[in-house]
């Protein structure tokens, strides 16, 4: 017996360390699953209670309870909702995995701080998305979409009236003018929402294929009169404009802009600095008591021009909400979906009871971004 | 010119006082609404600007935009929000009318108080709901209404997980469970707009007709197993239950609640201490990560045993908000309504251009509750 569960695989999860950080990356309906893969899992104790998991539910559950340190000492992967700190990656033994959103995209320094480490990085911001062996672990797509679902939420209830019609005694009270700007997972998401609480909501993307998307959710496409054909990117994100293309997309958006009453944000280039949707004399234009949120605000800026993290009042009356965490608000299904997104990466790896590696499968050769093994040879971890 | 302007009706609305009071008994459309009618509309400045209207709003109506000592000293008629309290009412003058919610059921020292100014007090709680002419001044069912729409929305923004049941490639998520307590019309509000959002919704009310309209907005009622007929009180509002009803209505409710996420509470009786729906070992049989709305909460108790004005997590990891002032934060629509109701009491005592009283009328025998004139004589103020 001992021997059987020295040869399992032990996946650890630690509580986040960030203060905005609600989510965890192991939920114990994934404990259960993982086990029937031959899966040990390890969690850090209280990681879960952000996200109303006790302790006792995983225990419960089949995972080991240990501190932090036990994780990281026992564990063959480690799983993440945010990458590794640079100090926690210095306590990380090597060969150990890393499975989560690494960045590689943009941070090469950490992707080398890895290899340097002898960790392997698995970074799902590398998964294939259009592989349907890919979707269950498509983090992107599952954190959007709550993204999404919170903001609309998050905008009604920021907003001084009612998202839907009401007829009553004492008057008609108008439907809510809700623009979505940016109308990918998130936007689809936030739209539906809108919609369901009554709204009347428009949506804008640069991608030309979005306006089937939004029409067919019952929203309008808002027409700007400009073209940006080809503007889809790799792996189905947006493209970035020109900064011509910016300009011409930027007036007129804050000229239409002025007609509604709620707006919502979500064009986020992963690890970049967000497209400005909405000037400041866009968000000058609109109604006082007007609502903004802005889910790609972030230190580098966000889709609207002068918004911060947080809750700002503009003097025109216009409320500014500067909302990156909202996945992290809704930190119960939030992870419920993550965890699932991890855990199907790393049994992905797991061949024969071991972690391995084989970059002649598209989605080993994808997600390696550390600890590669040498050329396209079948290695083992 | 001139005489003609004195010998008109002036309505005055001041800011509201409590910090906690974002609702204004006056707006610009109901300015434009009083001067048809012959009224003329004096202002506080800055009294609409938590309700997004500006002075310049409120002169371009037609109002007159004062300080607060000039429209208490000019109105013959001041409409609010919430009762003014004992140092306003030493300084207005006397024979001015007052038009509000005043307390009149509950607090018979205040309506002695008025008197004694020489105040007329038109206290809208006793408003004879039924009378079709009175729907338009129904500010109970105005307010109860915004109430309910925002009780909905802060339990689903406080919520971890999602309302409505989504199926993605990272597993099906049930749809929210939400138990509605108190079936008036904040409730049928509440049951609606989770609805909309896509939870599944069960409610309860003392009154057995609400099963009718519980089922009509497609919740579900929920069967206590308890016979609590003749449950309506006067005037369409609960009737307050014996201690015995009151103790087997709580154990079968906590009972129940076990099986809900969100429990939203509705059950107030104006002026008086509010009936405990849910004990405290209802709050502790409910799931880590529920979410409890008292719209109830007040410094007399709520409908929920413990809950306080304000938000606090039990160490159940139950939420429990205490949200007494929900339709004031949707300030715009609820000042809208509520300033339509206030208007439409005022202009049913403009008769030939003056306030007057005829206690011959059905609403004003029941609106006037201080200055009365004497017996059933038609009397002029």
């Amino acid at each position: 017996m001992a021997e059987t569960q020295e040869a399992t695989v032990k996946f650890g999860v630690l509580n986040e360390t960030s203060s905005d950080e609600s989510r965890v990356a192991l939920t114990p309906d994934i404990v259960t699953r993982l086990r029937k893969a031959g899966i040990t899992c390890l969690i850090e104790s209280g990681a879960g209670i952000a996200a109303h998991y006790t302790d006792d539910d995983y225990a419960k559950a089949g995972a080991q309870v240990l501190s932090a340190d036990e994780v990281v000492a026992k564990a063959d992967a480690l799983g993440f909702v945010d990458r590794p700190s640079a100090s926690l990656v210095a306590t990380i033994k090597p060969g150990t995995w890393v499975i989560g959103m690494l960045g590689s995209f943009t941070d090469a320094d950490y992707v080398a701080a890895l290899e340097k480490a002898g960790i392997v990085g698995i970074g799902i911001e590398k998964l294939p998305r259009q592989l349907s062996s890919a979707q269950s672990m498509d983090e992107m797509t599952s954190q959007n979409s709550v993204m999404g679902y919170k903001a609309a939420l998050v905008a009604a209830n920021a907003y001084g009236s009612f998202f839907p019609m009401m007829t009553t005694a004492a008057g008609t009270i108008r439907p809510a003018k809700v623009l979505i700007l940016g109308a990918g997972i998130a936007g689809l998401q936030a739209i539906g929402t809108a919609r369901r609480l009554g709204a009347v909501v428009t949506a804008y993307d640069v991608r030309p294929a979005s306006r089937g998307e939004v029409e067919s959710l019952g929203a309008k496409f808002l027409d700007l009169g400009l073209d940006f054909s080809a503007g889809q990117g790799e792996g189905g994100y947006a493209r970035a404009l020109t900064p011509e293309e910016q300009a011409a997309q930027q007036a007129a958006v804050d000229e239409k802009a002025a007609g509604f009453d709620v707006i919502i944000t979500t064009a986020k280039v992963p690890g970049r600095k967000p497209p400005v949707l909405l000037t400041k004399a866009g968000v000058d234009g609109l109604k006082r008591g007007a609502v903004i949120v802005d889910c790609a605000a972030s230190e580098l800026g966000g889709n609207v021009e002068g918004s911060v993290v947080g809750t700002t009042v503009t003097d025109g009356g216009v409320t500014v909400i500067g909302a990156p965490y909202l996945a992290s608000e809704v930190s119960n299904t939030a992870s419920n979906l993550l965890a699932r997104n991890v855990a199907d990466v790393l049994a992905h790896f797991v061949r024969d009871g071991r972690l391995s590696i084989d970059l002649n499968e598209e989605l080993d050769d994808a997600l390696v971004v550390a600890g590669r093994p040498a050329a396209a040879a079948p290695a083992e971890a």
